[in-house]
C-alpha cells in the first residue's frame, strides 16, 4: 500500500494520478481508512508529527522535496531509506532562475534601474560574460545543470563541493579549507547546497567580504535558492547597506513567508521571490515515483537514497 | 593611407593602437595634415558633412558601427566599398544583454517587484524555459548568436528573415508574408533588424497586438536592442499601458539620448539602458580592420561589405 501525506499541496490532485498510474496498486490518503500495517511506501511533504506512528511495515519514505532538511528533523521518521525527489524539470526550472538573476546581476540591472528612476542617461558597459566568475555552491543535481546552462553563456565558472567534482570548463573548489580560495575569485555566488549543520548561516557577513571586489561594478552578488537556513538576514541587510554586497536575490528566508517587517522587502538591490525558483511538478513527481515503487516491488534497488550522516 | 574619422569615441587612442598594428602603413587623424588624395582607407563613426571630400583614391569605408544605417545616409558617402564591423566580443555582449532581459522577462521579473514593493508574498511559478517562445527578428551575425545562446536554456525558439535560414532548433519565418505568423507563437519578440526603410517603425501597435497572448502570465514582451527607429515609443506607451504589452526592454531609442521627457522613463515594467547593449572593443576593432586593410593591400577581397541596394 502506498500512502500520501501531504501538507500545503493538492493530496488529492497527486493521489488521484498515482492512483491511475500504479493501478492495481493500493493508493491511500491521511483520512482514508486503512491499516497502517499494510503500508509499504509513504509519499510526505511537511508531515505532520505523527505522519509515521503505526506503519511498522514500511519499507521507505519518498519525499517530495528535493532538500530533506527538515524531513530528517522529524522526530519520528523511521529507520527507513528515504528517497528523495530528483527531477530534470526541477533542475530546468531552478536554472531557468540561477541564469535569470546571474545575467540580470552581470548586466547591472540595479545600476540601471537607478538611473532610469533619475532620468539619467548614464552610458556603462558591462563587462563580458567571460570577464565575469560565478561560483556555484553545492555541485549537485542543480548545481551541475546550473553550470551546464551558464558555461554556454560565457561566463568562467567554479564550483564548492564536499567531494571532488570534475565538470569540463568548471574550477572545482573542495571542503572547508579549501572555501577562502572559491569565494576570493567569486564575482556572483549562486547558493545550491543542502541545508545540514555544516552548510546552516554560510552565507554571512565574512563569507560576503571574502569575494571578489572589483570584478562587479557594484560589489559582488549572491543568490540564495536553496534554503532560507543557510543565510543570515541581518548580515545581508548590512552587507548590502555597507557595499560589502553589491545586490542580492534571495528566493528562500530564514522564515517563510517572509515577515511584513522585515528590513530585506524594501532594500533597492534585493531582489526577492517567495520560495517559486523551482517546484516539483504532479505529472513528474508521479512518474519519478511510480517507477521507484514498481522497480522496488520487483526487487530492484531504490535511488537517489539519502544519505542520513551527510544530511542529504 | 589610413585616415580615422571618429565621433563621440577617443579617436586618438585609436589611431595610436591602429599605427602600431599597421605600421609602418601610414596611419592619420581628421585633425593631422595628411595629401587627401593619398588616402585609401577611412575609418569611420558619426562621419561629418565633409568627412569624405577630397578623397579622391579611396577603396574602402571601414565603419566601427555594426549598423550602417546613418552612414548609408550621408549624403556624400562615396560608391567604394563599406566594409562593417562584425566581431565575436560584440556578438557576445550583444547576447549577454538579450538573454539578461528575456530571462528577466520568462521569470516575471516586474511581477515579482511589485509584489516585493507591496510586501505580498504571493507564490507564482514561472513556465519552464521550453513553455516560452522567443521570436527572433533578424538572424544575421547578431540573431544567430542570440539563437546559440538561448537554445541551450531550453527556450523554444522561432526567427524571422528575409531569406531563409536553417539553424537548427529555431523555426525560420520569411519576409513580409510570413510576419504575422511569426509573431502569433512569440511570447518575447527580439529585436536585431538592421534599420532600414522596410524595418522602420517595425515595432508598433499593430504588431504588438499580434504576438501570443496567454504564454507569458503578465502579456508578451519586447526586447529591442538594434535601432530606435524600428520602435515607435508613442505606441510602447501605448501597449504598456493597456496591457497589449506587459514589459518592454529597450536599450535604443528614437533619440538618443532619450529626453528627459520622454514618458518611458516612469513606466514600471518598461526597462531602459541607454544604449549599451553591446560596444566595440578598440582591441577587436583594430584587429579587425587592420587585418582587412593588410589582406586587401595585399589583394585579397574585402569581407562584410555592405550591400546597398539591401540597406545592410
Ligand atoms: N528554492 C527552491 O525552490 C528549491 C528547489 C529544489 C531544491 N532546493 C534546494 O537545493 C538543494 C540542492 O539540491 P541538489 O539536488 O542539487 O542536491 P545534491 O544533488 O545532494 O547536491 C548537493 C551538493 O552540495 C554539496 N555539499 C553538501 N554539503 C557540503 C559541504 N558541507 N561543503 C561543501 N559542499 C557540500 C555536495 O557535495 P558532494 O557532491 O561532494 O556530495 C553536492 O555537490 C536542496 O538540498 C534544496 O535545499 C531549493
Ligand atoms: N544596441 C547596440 O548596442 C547595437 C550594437 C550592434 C549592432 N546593433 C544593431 O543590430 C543590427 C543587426 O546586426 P547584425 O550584425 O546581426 O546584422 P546582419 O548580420 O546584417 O543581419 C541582419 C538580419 O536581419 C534580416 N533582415 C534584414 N532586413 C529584413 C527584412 N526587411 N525582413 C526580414 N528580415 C530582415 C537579415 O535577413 P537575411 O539573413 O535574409 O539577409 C538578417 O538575418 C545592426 O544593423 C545594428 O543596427 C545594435
Amino acid at each position: 500500500m502506498f500512502l500520501l501525506h501531504l501538507s500545503d499541496v493538492d493530496e488529492a490532485s497527486w493521489a488521484k494520478a498515482f492512483s491511475t498510474a500504479l493501478a492495481p496498486y493500493p493508493v491511500v490518503r491521511q483520512t482514508d481508512d486503512y491499516d497502517p500495517k499494510a503500508v509499504r511506501y509513504i509519499f510526505v511533504w511537511k508531515p505532520k508529527p505523527n505522519a509515521f506512528d503505526g506503519l511498522d511495515n514500511l519499507k521507505a519514505v519518498f519525499s517530495l522535496g528535493a532538500g530533506v532538511d527538515a524531513l530528517l528533523k522529524h522526530p519520528k521518521l523511521p529507520q527507513v531509506p528515504v528517497v528523495r525527489f530528483v527531477d530534470d524539470d526541477l533542475s530546468q526550472r531552478m536554472s531557468d532562475y540561477v541564469v535569470a538573476h546571474v545575467t540580470m546581476h552581470h548586466r547591472q540591472f540595479s545600476r540601471f534601474q537607478a538611473d532610469q528612476k533619475a532620468r539619467r542617461w548614464a552610458q556603462v558597459y558591462p563587462p563580458a560574460a567571460q570577464e565575469t566568475t560565478v561560483g556555484i555552491m553545492g555541485m549537485g543535481v542543480l548545481g551541475q545543470d546550473a553550470a551546464a546552462r551558464l558555461r554556454p553563456l560565457g561566463f568562467s565558472l567554479r564550483s564548492w563541493s564536499r567531494t571532488p567534482k570534475s565538470v569540463e570548463g568548471v574550477e572545482n573548489f573542495i571542503g572547508a579549507d579549501q572555501l577562502d580560495a572559491f569565494l576570493s575569485g567569486t564575482d556572483i555566488l549562486v547558493n545550491l547546497l543542502p541545508l545540514t549543520p555544516e552548510t546552516t548561516g554560510i552565507l554571512n557577513y565574512e563569507t560576503f567580504g571574502k569575494l571578489r571586489r572589483g570584478g562587479l561594478a557594484g560589489g559582488p552578488v549572491i543568490v540564495n535558492a536553496a534554503r532560507g537556513g543557510h543565510q543570515k538576514e541581518a548580515d545581508i541587510v548590512r552587507a548590502l547597506g555597507d557595499g560589502t554586497l553589491g545586490a542580492a536575490s534571495l528566493d528562500v528566508f530564514e522564515i517563510e513567508p517572509l515577515p511584513a517587517d522585515s528590513p530585506l522587502w524594501d532594500i533597492e538591490n534585493c531582489y526577492i521571490t517567495p520560495h517559486i525558483a523551482a517546484i516539483s511538478s504532479e505529472a513528474s513527481g508521479v512518474r519519478y515515483f511510480s517507477a521507484i515503487l514498481k522497480a522496488h516491488e520487483q526487487g530492484e534497488p531504490l535511488i537517489n537514497v539519502v544519505d542520513r550522516t551527510r544530511g542529504y
